[in-house]
């Protein structure tokens, strides 16, 4: 026999381990214990897993049980919809995320398995691991699902979320620094000589509740109150941003700026205060977030807080390798900066 | 046993072919001829599938193989890039394009496997169906690669390409109208007093050969000429842009409007136009192509030619399962259709 061969035949008898536990319809923890003759398994699944390794010619190999696992060179991308909206996957900076995830992937030779799921059932993020589809899950949004990410990180599911980082966290985040982000955008408001701020973004979202905090940071240190009529609880959406400024209209409330939670939301905005009559910047100064790749191209150019798309794709896709590995990876806060152009 | 648990377990069974086919290292047909005592198959190996499949408690179910597959509910999407330029994926059309097909992909209950293959390494893409990994395969951008898709298609990998529907062609397109997008366009400046027309685009690239077909048809339509001054080999990136602007402005020639083949470098070229002191749309009119979300934010709001994204994607996923189930399908041309805004 030549050494090549050799070698094949041992590979192939490695991945056998997983593919008894399958064909024997459990976990490939309950062989490696039965081929070891572990007293944790009753006599019949004993017998029944013997005779398919012998059928296989199977040879113990530790640590065989993870190197099905490790040939397989796709990492899960999972973007959960909202169930009531069914909301398409459209938003400019999500698609960015996705693409950047999608090179630092090819850099490394691995494929991305993109899945949507319903955000009421995450749990199928984890299917896709536990079934070997994939050797660990990127999350983009945790949304309001912090319990869920815990139970999968609990029970050792290689994932990592993009967001927020949040107290009693047990599952891996990566997102940007969102408290600085929000203090960064309104101080600069601020400092250009605004007196009556407004927040647009739903606060019920852990990253966005971030950058309120920062907002309301910026104020405190600038001896400001935060005004609950200028805080509007905007979706990302469109729609969201009409309702936001709409409301804030009819408010009958000054204001002088705006600080909106995404880029999409400050261009809404923008295009109805100018049909409203009001001037960007003059009478009205706003600031977005992402610096999606067109916000420089609005009229006017629009400021805003730059997320690092490039470094966040590179930094979750190293995340969750390292735990696809069995190495610990503990949170990252990527670095926000302001990127002042005309809007303000 | 309920009416359920036995069907689970009939599933189990079905599955087990292929299974057996892999842990015997054959084929699943050798497995299926095995199991059916055929001459074909020598002593040894069917002794030793046969106890492989008495293990297992196997019984033969016919079409066994095939199941497996379709129990596959995943379909890949590649796109390719360029080796030399090493692209990264940020296009915001193929970006839409991508996030469309995985709607559609979602709705109907399959997931997307997502890889970037080289241009010049075309085959890898019908590695992941002749895998396994994946049912059929959508090809984003046919580049120039005619003769290698139609080698795919001739060995009936399902793949239908995002592109442009070509003589001799044997694999499945969808794509937009590129030749009536280009004389949409083109008629669209003609129409505003326009008589110096520019053609940003690769013409290499088969769909911007067909949007130069269509510029080339209204301008002789209206009786004008095609001056090889004002057509442009612009790439599809900013640097294209640029250059295609700097090189007009060189060579001193006159003109008053650009038909440019991707919104992208529309707003790049307007950009620069306006750097350059000419007014947008009075010294020279600008018409892009794909009209991305955010072409009507763009300032001046742009004027460009849609391509239908959604559509797209229904169409492209249509497609790629009709093939993966062995149904026939033909090219798809969907419409184009012109958006006029203010920067014509």
């Amino acid at each position: 026999m030549t050494k090549k061969a050799s070698s094949e035949s041992k590979d192939q008898r490695r991945l056998q381990m997983a593919d008894i536990a399958r064909l024997a319809g459990v976990s490939t923890s309950t062989v490696s214990r039965a081929l070891s003759k572990s007293p944790l398994i009753g006599e019949e699944t004993r017998q029944r897993i013997e005779a398919l390794a012998k059928s296989l010619n199977y040879s113990i190999n530790v640590g065989a049980q993870n190197l099905r696992l490790k040939q397989n060179k796709t990492v899960a991308v999972v973007v959960p919809f909202d169930t009531a909206s069914h909301q398409h996957l459209s938003d400019p900076f999500f698609l960015g995320i996705i693409g950047s995830i999608a090179d630092a992937l090819t850099e490394r030779g691995y494929d991305m398995l993109l899945t949507r799921v319903s955000a009421e059932e995450l749990d199928a993020a984890a299917q896709i691991y536990d079934t070997g589809r994939a050797i660990g899950v990127i999350l983009i949004g945790q949304w309001r699902h912090h319990d869920q990410l815990n139970q999968m990180a609990a029970r050792k599911v290689p994932i990592v979320v993009w967001g927020a980082q949040i107290p009693q966290q047990l599952y891996v985040t990566v997102g940007s620094d969102n408290v600085a982000g929000g203090r960064l955008a309104c101080q600069h408001l601020i400092d250009a000589g605004k007196k009556r701020i407004a927040f647009f973004g739903d606060t019920q979202l852990p990253e966005v509740a971030h950058r309120y905090q920062g907002y309301c940071q910026a104020l405190q240190a600038a001896g400001m109150a935060v005004d609950p009529n200028l805080v509007l609880s905007a979706a990302f959406t469109e729609e969201g941003g009409r309702w936001a400024v709409e409301t804030l209209l009819s408010r009958g409330v000054t204001f002088d700026a705006v600080f909106a939670c995404s880029d999409l939301l400050a261009m809404t905005a923008i295009n109805l205060f100018r049909a409203s009559g009001l001037a960007v910047p003059q009478d009205v100064a706003v600031v977005g977030y992402d610096d999606i790749a067109l916000a420089r191209y609005f009229h006017p150019p629009l400021s805003t807080i730059r997320q690092p798309i490039a470094a966040a794709g590179e930094a979750l896709v190293s995340a969750v390798l390292a735990l696809s590995e069995q190495n610990t990876t503990g949170p990252q806060l990527l670095e926000t900066t302001l990127v002042a152009r005309q809007s303000s």
